[in-house]
């Protein structure tokens, strides 16, 4: 995580689970493999006060997996091989080793056995998930008593045996007092498209009068600026006077005051309508679909879709006319449109979606530079297109047309 | 990026930028919009005793992007208008304007406007390259003299802003003369298919001889596992023999000994075969074609895709006949070969590569339970098929698919 070859996806899963308990996240650190920047990030946590500490990671069977011995000197606590882990541990590796051929000996898959199994002293023990127990450990002091200073709950990296361990940990009595003593946060997302942040802001500083109990950050994302609101239970008024004032400022352009993404609005419309859709899709290759079939159910309104990367696969798949694309070029109006009316009659679809354009890096002439994307969605009470010139990297680009595209999506159907 | 609601960008941008300086990452911190949590954090990085810090974000116009002031005041600096940049930044948000229709008043703006014309005392300003200049903040001492301690840069936080503002900052001669003094600190990947985390534990273990010298980070990542080393120019020769060692070890599973990924490795295949790819896929609805597609230059050989998500595609698209369909189900070998083989046919491509499976949440039965998943590729010297059962939620599903198809092509094509 720390090189960025893998994403967090550890730090916001906690962040969101622990807001929902009413706790707030003060920070988020991320360490490397070396123990002092380890104990050294938990010192600090520990220094500022903060009423609970979560880690994730470095539970593995490698050498270089060494959160459990790290946490366990910091709050004071030795560690010791458990016998009935080891037994168990040892039973969960043995079952994937015979699946595999492997080619290790059988006294160094040992030692990482009795590695995992190995626990900080006085620790409750949370059962594996994968192959690695977590914990929860209180500090000691110096008599051998539980100590001041915050728990700290030990989970493992992959995201799923974190996720699947998480109910045990906040159920240790030493958490779930801590959590019952939270105060109820709420959290509330309003989101304005077609919006600059500058512009935003300016509605911030003309009506700071209704902001001064309300914790508000503002992000700009893709196309949308993204306000969250977090408060108490007893300033709800307060947040009910600030959203209705958002949406008398910004009227159709606040396309969501309840929180729900443009994916929930379009998935929504879909389901309501009983429509279904089709994409075609040049620049964003397939990104469309994909983000469409994100979702659980969306089975039930996606048909499928078209990837044309090539022209001949523009006019012999989607049925976009070769005539079309040489008098005006792939990425144009009139392609766009013949691209979403196409793949609408291919699936037999009540929409049809369509991107295409310069992802680049290279391909852009002055007519049509890198980042000139044409899109258009059809339905059946009309269709809406549109231009975009999008800066950025390629990556930039494709990300923000499938994006776009789900707006036009929303507009289409709302 | 603290609630997850953002991913960050920018922690592993810069990671990487520093690691080519020779820099190594000591701690990522990722805070809120709280002043004192950035003070806190900050302080806490001056402490450990590092040489240089970067922040990223909180630049902006509204009144919770606090970095450049927080930052001025850890550095000891006050905070005093540019008149030059303050122009600069009005000119560029009435342009902006200009392109819209705005509803707030002038003042309120320019009060935006001046925010971020605000830089502190003394400090190297970064010319912007979106709205927000950047700064480099060494420390005052209390005679007003360059204190000890490290400086600070303090970058945008939109990632292609950050970017663009990278050259500038490290060409501040008090970066540097930092970066001039770091040595070179090399990095090299292995990449291993059909492998445990717990056997390479175990050969790691095994041969811990060879380690000593050399900082060994290993990851296990959908479909492979990775094992990235650091090391010093001077130890060249003990990362020789430790990945020698590996690749004895684990013969034709290190597919990667030089650290390319498995989509590089596919690319060179398709480009130096001289042959083309499309894929039909349904229950990874399009991630394949996008991925296959992240690549600058990949129209040279993607000629597109389906997404089949319906089976009357499957069958009036692909050409699966129904009645194999019928016979075996959709999620089935029988009905991913026909999908790889149709799909080649339709768009005349070398190379054809299908995903038919459960992703769930819904749809799962005894037979065919969630995360059963067939995949196929189908070359022009063959075919290979594959039938995984995947652990995990529709995205794990979808996303370790994807990996898995990249997997299989590689093989097909190697």
């Amino acid at each position: 995580v720390l090189t960025g070859r893998v994403a967090d996806r550890n730090g916001p899963w906690l962040a969101e689970e622990l807001r929902r308990h009413g706790v707030d996240i003060a920070e988020v650190i991320t360490v490397g493999d070396r123990p002092a920047d380890l104990r050294d990030a938990l010192r600090f946590l520990i220094g500022v006060g903060v009423d609970l500490i979560a880690t994730s990671g470095g539970l593995g069977p490698t050498a270089d997996d060494l959160t459990a011995e790290v946490v366990a000197s910091v709050q004071g606590r030795a560690m010791v091989l458990d016998e009935a882990w080891h037994a168990h541990i040892g039973e969960v590796i043995d079952r994937m080793g015979r699946n595999r051929g492997w080619s290790a000996p059988d006294d160094a898959i040992a030692a990482g056995v009795a590695k995992q199994a190995t626990v900080p002293v006085g620790a409750d023990v949370l059962a594996p998930t994968g192959t690695a127990p977590g914990f929860v450990v209180p500090p000691l002091d110096h008599t051998g008593s539980i100590g001041a200073g915050p728990p700290v709950i030990v989970l493992p990296g992959p995201p799923r045996e974190l996720q699947a361990m998480w109910p045990a940990a906040i159920a240790v009595p030493a958490i779930a007092s801590i959590l019952s003593g939270a105060g109820e946060l709420r959290q509330s997302t309003l989101r304005l498209a077609n919006t600059l942040e500058a512009e935003l802001a300016a509605t911030l500083r003309e009506r700071a009068d209704l902001l001064d109990a309300l914790e508000i950050t503002t992000c700009l994302r893709d196309a949308e600026v993204e306000i969250v609101t977090r408060y108490g239970a007893g300033q709800q008024a307060a947040y009910d006077r600030f959203a209705a004032m958002i949406g008398e400022t910004y009227g159709p352009r606040l396309f969501s005051p309840d929180g729900r993404t443009v994916d929930d609005l379009v998935a929504e419309a879909l389901l309501t309508g009983e429509l279904t859709i089709a994409s075609c899709e040049s620049c964003t290759g397939g990104n469309v679909a994909g983000r469409l079939t994100d979702r659980p159910g969306s089975s039930a309104y996606v048909l499928g879709g078209l990837v044309t990367y090539s022209n001949e696969a523009k006019t012999t798949l989607a049925g976009v006319p070769s005539a079309l694309i040489q008098e005006h070029g792939a990425v144009s109006p009139q392609v766009a449109l013949a691209m979403a009316q196409g793949v609408r009659e291919v699936f037999g679809a009540d929409v049809g979606i369509s991107t295409t354009g310069v992802a680049g890096p290279g391909g852009g002439t002055p007519e049509k530079p890198v980042g000139l994307v044409h899109l258009c969605a059809v339905g059946p009470q009309g269709m809406l297109e549109r231009r975009v010139h999008l800066p950025g990297t390629r990556a930039d680009v494709r990300e923000r047309t499938v994006s776009i595209a789900m707006h036009l999506l929303r507009e289409l159907l709302s």
